[in-house]
């Protein structure tokens, strides 16, 4: 069976995102910019990670990841990555509201799961045949399953920055061992991989 | 002068500590044994990073981490170390209740200050000449001092465990930037060394 991978860009305080998602601030207040720095500003150093991040068979995101609005879906939003999204796989959105599938150019297709982290799984599993799942984030979508003992393989990108409030890595997780697999320091950031259990 | 650097071991969730300490369970509750396997279990594999942690000529260290009772003070209480404390040079203990110098074995004399952060750092300045003036915790004390712009360098050790509550490192600091020095994974653990300031 496929493994359940999941990657993060958090802060030295564990937060992957500030407070208040705007349209125009997709990570909220503060100097979230810094998260992500790594990915862009120093792309060969950290290609092996970045080539991970988009490696699954398929992917599975919280709704406030795909985009800024709540409640029913505002039709003309397409996600935050324009019309070629990066994922080039099937990606799974947890919404409460339903949304017909959404096909985008470069093999990225979104689709609408209001069954909640387990049918999400089971149809992200069933599309990713023997590829990984990735769970793409938010924190609040990573932190269900990784309290539902839903995730075989944590990856931290850990920026060198603190945020002080907003959205944080292992929030609601009860206490557990995992196993340290690797760190690499580069320019702008640490990358940690755990794997669960002891 | 010399430098002002602070050594924590935390969790994956960057706790230092759980909840309820007691005179029992100096790290609360929870499975904080973990945090320090690293120091016991592996200690050739962290040679470096145990000696760095009391090279200081001189330490700071809030009340909590000096012993479990609160309030005036029980003068049978000699610290958690014995009579051999591992600092081997002055620490100077942060409390509201004043208490006579107390001189161990070894070089290690513990100086109770009660006038907050900054008289400690006046004092541990004085008393480490050239040689770097350490934060030994807890968290509570670290993040007094982070907050208040004070450690130039931040060394943290970072445990494969997530514990979930009590003493986070981070906890109302305020947001900014750090600079990443380098980070080293060995089996037991991640060390961290972050400066102060972009």
């Amino acid at each position: 069976m496929s493994r359940v991978t999941a990657d993060m860009s958090v802060s030295a305080d564990g937060f992957a995102a500030g407070p208040h998602q705007t349209l125009e601030k997709p990570f909220g207040d503060g100097p979230t910019d810094e998260l992500h720095r790594w990915m862009f500003e120093t792309p060969e150093e950290n290609r092996a990670e970045r080539d991970a991040i988009t490696d699954a068979g398929a992917f599975i995101m919280g709704r406030n990841m795909f985009g800024p609005s709540r409640g029913e879906w505002d039709l003309d939003w397409r996600g935050w990555w324009g019309e070629d999204p990066p994922y080039h796989a099937p990606v799974f959105v947890l919404t409460h509201h339903e949304r017909d599938d959404l096909p985008m150019a470069g093999g990225t297709t979104f689709h609408f799961v209001t069954g909640g982290i387990d049918e999400a799984l089971k149809r992200a599993r069933e599309a990713a045949g023997s590829r990984d799942v990735s769970i793409a984030g938010g924190a609040a979508t990573t932190n269900q399953f990784l309290a539902a003992g839903l995730i075989d393989e944590l990856r931290l990108h850990v920026a060198p920055v603190v945020l002080g409030a907003g959205e944080r890595i292992f929030d609601g997780v009860s206490p557990r061992t995992l196993t340290l697999v690797s760190s690499r320091a580069a320019s702008l950031v640490t990358h940690v991989v755990y794997r669960a259990g002891a």
